[in-house]
């Protein structure tokens, strides 16, 4: 078969790694417990009401999801004071940053993005032609100077990812409003939100709707997948203005939300009380964590998210393959080239624990 | 806003409109009693076996889904003869479309297809920048003579749908040998079978199978959404040559198929019960509809799906509306420029009576 039957350079990609699934890890090590904090899942589980709201609609497995999925848009606009011509859904997050690339990436165009932050962006860009342009951090965070002098005429997009994944920290607001007042208005700013409950209780923490009333190329990203705890059935959804809504409308697929999912959102959105409970046990956990790397002396990236990211001074694919002996999944910074770091998702109290009487034990601390 | 923002004439897309929600119906005739045949979903529900799967799985929604479908791979790998390296599995139908012309299409690249099939092959390549060529149908049936004559350098994909979609009519095995003879090897040929099962009881059906062990660049794609009733949960996949399925998985999005997805489809694996009930139903309702279409003497297509097409001799958008006055959602043939034809799905043994009872009074038969 002749190479260039293939679309583009598709080797370029660096492919998202999923994090190990608990039953292979348990399979390959002997184990019979086995915690993951690795995928910044909820580990509280998923939203009572979501799960009750799936049962009830399992007879209707037969019968194709909503391909608008109306009710769930109009939630939403609801939710935010907006009108449901303002909101796509997506098969998750990831999806939605699909549609993106394929709604504004021509070949040839850039997009800018922090050097560290979630994979995807340079991804969807390059499946789509376009050039992934990465800006290093500084001091661990993301360099918006760095990205204006990075614009060009083909710049279409710029990413921020906020509160920054892997690293967990926020963008507080009077950089956000930097960003904004020197990018022109025909380049898409997206600020990707997918922790946005955990991160909105920090009160630097930036109301980026209020940037889309005034800036109509701006998409916000927001997910069920985090804070509601139905990452299983993927539903992702943007704010933002209808035109680019009508034009993401066009390629996001008809069917793209399942059934299931777009029931299940609408049960998550009933449940306030899972998400509190969340967000109190994700800080819990932060802190219990925060508390012992002080102590042991290591070096973090203070978190506003469901994940933190610490310097353990040693190789993290090292650590990773002791913890994993010991039944703990961790992410291992290698991955993004930061070699001694860890991204550990938060757990509850007994998972936190667990993981951070193993890392001690491995660190000799 | 500046509309060259945007990416590509858009504009040009034929966005498929899917069929109008039941509850829609209710309301804006004030019906209870409203049944659809619109959009060939299995009238005798989901799979038992598939509900059961899923509502065992519920409590794991906060997990991600397993990204690699492995268990849902092997299982299609066994009943196949295939690897799991020979299988790619989608956010239903619509979302391997669009990953097969994200793999192989780039601006200006053609793709062969039948004037008259399903829609989404256009769009999918349009949204690629790619030029779909459409050949008109020839006795209603897909003229491969007219797509031989359509290849050129620029021609990277032939769509075949077997049964065609919105005819219903097979293409048999004779036919596609003289296509796969004619077709140059390093074209893809994507034969979509969303009706196999429904297809298969006609000896002249073809085992494309053997045609993709010979020939690498041949897709075979098909679907949970039809026989086995899970059309809520999106479930497609396609059998190929690892080579393509090694380039498609690099595309697909990672997390494309949703946890209660995958194991639906398992469930539904187990279930041959539910799919030769579904199948008796289907022809017992094709055979009602075809003798009472005789006896008016209305010309239709042989259908070997779960739909058929009927030309009643009368504008569709008024039989259309006629039937939804009345409770009965089809699918008007007009959406795809057939105006006195219909598409209706097969039903019950009394959903198909009410149908037909309802047509008989608006063509006065």
């Amino acid at each position: 078969m002749s190479k260039d039957l293939f679309k583009k350079e598709l080797a370029k990609l660096n492919p998202y790694v999923p994090g190990k699934p608990i039953e292979e890890v348990k399979k390959e090590y002997g184990l019979t417990d086995v915690i993951k904090l690795a995928s910044n899942e909820n580990q509280l589980g998923p939203s009572p009401k979501a799960v009750e709201a799936v049962k009830n609609e399992l007879k209707n497995m037969n019968i194709y999801p909503d391909a608008s999925a109306m009710e769930l848009r109009k939630r939403l606009a609801e939710k935010y004071g907006l009108d449901s011509d303002n909101i796509v859904v997506g098969n998750g997050g990831e999806q939605i940053l699909q549609v993106i690339t394929q709604t504004f990436i021509n070949p040839g165009d850039e997009a800018i993005m922090a050097k560290t932050t979630f994979g995807i962006y340079a991804n969807t860009v390059l499946h789509m032609g376009g050039i992934p342009v990465k800006v290093p951090l500084k001091d661990y965070k993301q360099d918006f100077k760095g990205f204006i002098e990075n614009i060009n005429e083909n710049t279409k997009l710029i990413y921020v990812c906020n509160p920054n994944n892997p690293l967990g920290n926020i963008v507080p607001k009077d950089e956000i409003e930097y960003l904004v007042k020197n990018v022109p208005e025909d380049i898409v700013l997206i600020f990707d939100e997918a922790y946005y409950d955990y991160a909105k209780v920090n009160p630097d923490y930036p109301e980026t709707l209020d940037i889309l009333k005034k800036r109509p190329n701006t998409i916000i990203l927001r997910t069920f997948s985090k804070v509601t705890g139905i990452a299983a059935v993927r539903v992702g959804f943007v704010l933002t203005s209808k035109e680019i809504a009508t034009e993401m409308g066009k390629v996001k697929g008809t069917f793209n939300v399942n059934r299931l999912a777009q029931v299940a959102a609408l049960g998550a959105l009933e449940d306030q009380e899972h998400v509190d409970k969340t967000v109190e046990m994700n800080y819990k956990s932060l802190n219990m964590m925060e508390k012992l790397f002080d102590e042991w002396k290591l070096e973090y990236v203070k978190s506003n998210a469901n994940f933190i990211f610490v310097d353990v001074d040693m190789h993290s694919k090292t650590v990773f393959e002791e913890l994993m002996k010991r039944g703990v999944i961790i992410r291992p910074g290698y991955l993004w080239g930061w070699d001694n770091w860890l991204r550990v998702s938060t757990g509850t109290v007994e998972q936190t624990e667990k993981f951070l009487t193993e890392l001690k034990d491995i660190l000799n601390k």
